[in-house]
């Protein structure tokens, strides 16, 4: 079973961890050039991987992105992505859930958008949002219709349910670690006065108007009791099998390094070997060589 | 509704048409410095053009691809996506139906992957199949478990039967463009000399060894079978709102950058317009302005 990477931004296994000790700022700076020259050669990397992957056929890789509005979820998944074939990728973004979802357990919807073998999925959100936005909005669980939902009052209870939750995700990245699919996990830690500049350049900048809502802006008003969701979510769920990377998200070009060297160094350990032809076949290429017409 | 572009590769919509006309080597010839660059600024174009559509969420795109083995259907897929958002775009390639897939309606595996709004989504091979490989193998018919199927050797029945195929496939596009898809079809059109010569490169170069399956060249074996398909899929199912066109694929370059820019001129007849912000959140931009924080 795939085994994480060491990586100073990993969330510890042990449950050892506070999110306010890890910096939104990491300290690494690049040039523009430096910045770009660095980038195309990781997307060559993973390009190089991917085809890896699909030629090998046995493992597929989930990569799920959570963050606060404005870290830049979208930026870097396109950062990650844009030098892989795009026959050999999927990018779904989960939004507010449908009637149809919500009549189904919170795995169900993401859990039809997996990715296949040789294939890298992202997410961008997840059943994540399960135990976040959920877990700060409580009163969105009455959409779900479940039997035995606590009173919202009482502590305890309410506890062991967040606890269900958090194990229901695990056993369910357990299963997808022991069939083949590589789970990693990026939180982009974002300060709440980085978050709010960049609402403020969508406020200012008539071309970024559009991406604007003032929804991300009330939602930003909870942040406190966004942070201790993500602090649980984080020691509950960091895994070898399936880790938890807080990337510092301030500054969004060494972010973007940063998850595409993490995917990188984790496929890597993989070693997939370069496919070969099977042996049947390989013992006639002459014979079908002298099948083909060229006049 | 969409109207297709002016191309000399288009099939034209009255019927009158012959595959056998239209070559497979394009006299344009790019010096590879200057394919680079004409394809990068294609690719941008595209780019440019995807996020438009996805901010002015009306439009979906279907791209379908259609050819014999070899004719480069992955390689046009790659170069036309490369500088899009991934998150934008979308890749389904359909291989041998399935059982599940056998027990419905031959659109209703296709019509399941269909782009939403604002999303580029690409069909390498489609439900064009069911009148290409499967006609030239009607046996093929048995477990699909059609009620009235004629018999095969009934040719005025298996007419019938086809043509009913292609009204089914010419409804559902229609009902497609009506609502927003627009559907654009390309059959890259390679002559069986150059598919030889890259089958010949795929059995002798140890790195391509892989791609080599022999089943490939047996169904080159029908490549007349092949062709009269193709030329009765292509004369009845080229529309206006879903035009085909077959290109010329011997030179892989020059196809490249041809689909890259019949996809770019058909999207700017859509005169995308730049995405605005509601009157009412536009009114109350200073009011937001004041709630961000910064100490």
């Amino acid at each position: 079973m795939f085994t994480a990477i060491d990586h100073s931004y990993q969330i510890p296994f042990d449950g050892n961890f506070s999110l306010s000790d890890f910096p939104t700022l990491d300290k690494t700076n690049y040039t523009k050039k430096d910045y770009k020259k660095r980038l195309k050669a990781k997307q060559k990397e993973l390009d190089d991987l991917q085809q890896a992957l699909y030629a090998n056929n046995q493992y597929s890789v989930l990569l799920v992105f959570q963050a606060m509005d404005a870290a830049g979820k979208d930026s870097t998944i396109r950062a990650v992505l844009k030098g892989i074939n795009p026959a050999g990728c999927q990018v779904y973004s989960f939004k507010q859930p449908s009637k149809e979802e919500l009549d189904h357990d919170f795995l169900w919807r993401s859990a039809k958008s997996l990715p296949e073998r040789g294939r890298i999925g992202v997410f961008n959100r997840s059943y994540y949002e399960e135990v976040l936005v959920v877990k700060v909005h409580p009163q969105y669980l009455q959409a779900q219709n479940l039997p035995d939902l606590p009173d919202f009052d009482d502590k305890a209870a309410m506890d062991t349910f967040w606890q269900q939750r958090y194990e229901s995700i695990l056993d369910h990245e357990k299963h997808l670690a022991l069939n083949g699919t590589i789970v990693l996990k990026f939180f982009l830690n974002v300060s709440q006065k980085e978050q709010h500049r960049r609402f403020l350049s969508r406020i200012e900048n008539p071309k970024k108007n559009w991406k604007f809502s003032p929804s991300d802006l009330k939602e930003s008003q909870h942040w406190d009791k966004y942070q201790a969701a993500y602090q649980q979510m984080l020691v509950k769920t960091s895994k070898p099998w399936a880790p938890w990377y807080a990337i510092p998200a301030d500054n969004k070009e060494t972010m973007r390094l940063m998850v595409c060297d993490i995917i990188k160094q984790s496929l890597e350990t993989l070693h997939l070997p370069y496919p070969s032809l099977n042996k049947e076949i390989a013992s006639k290429l002459d014979e079908y060589k002298s099948q083909l017409i060229f006049d």
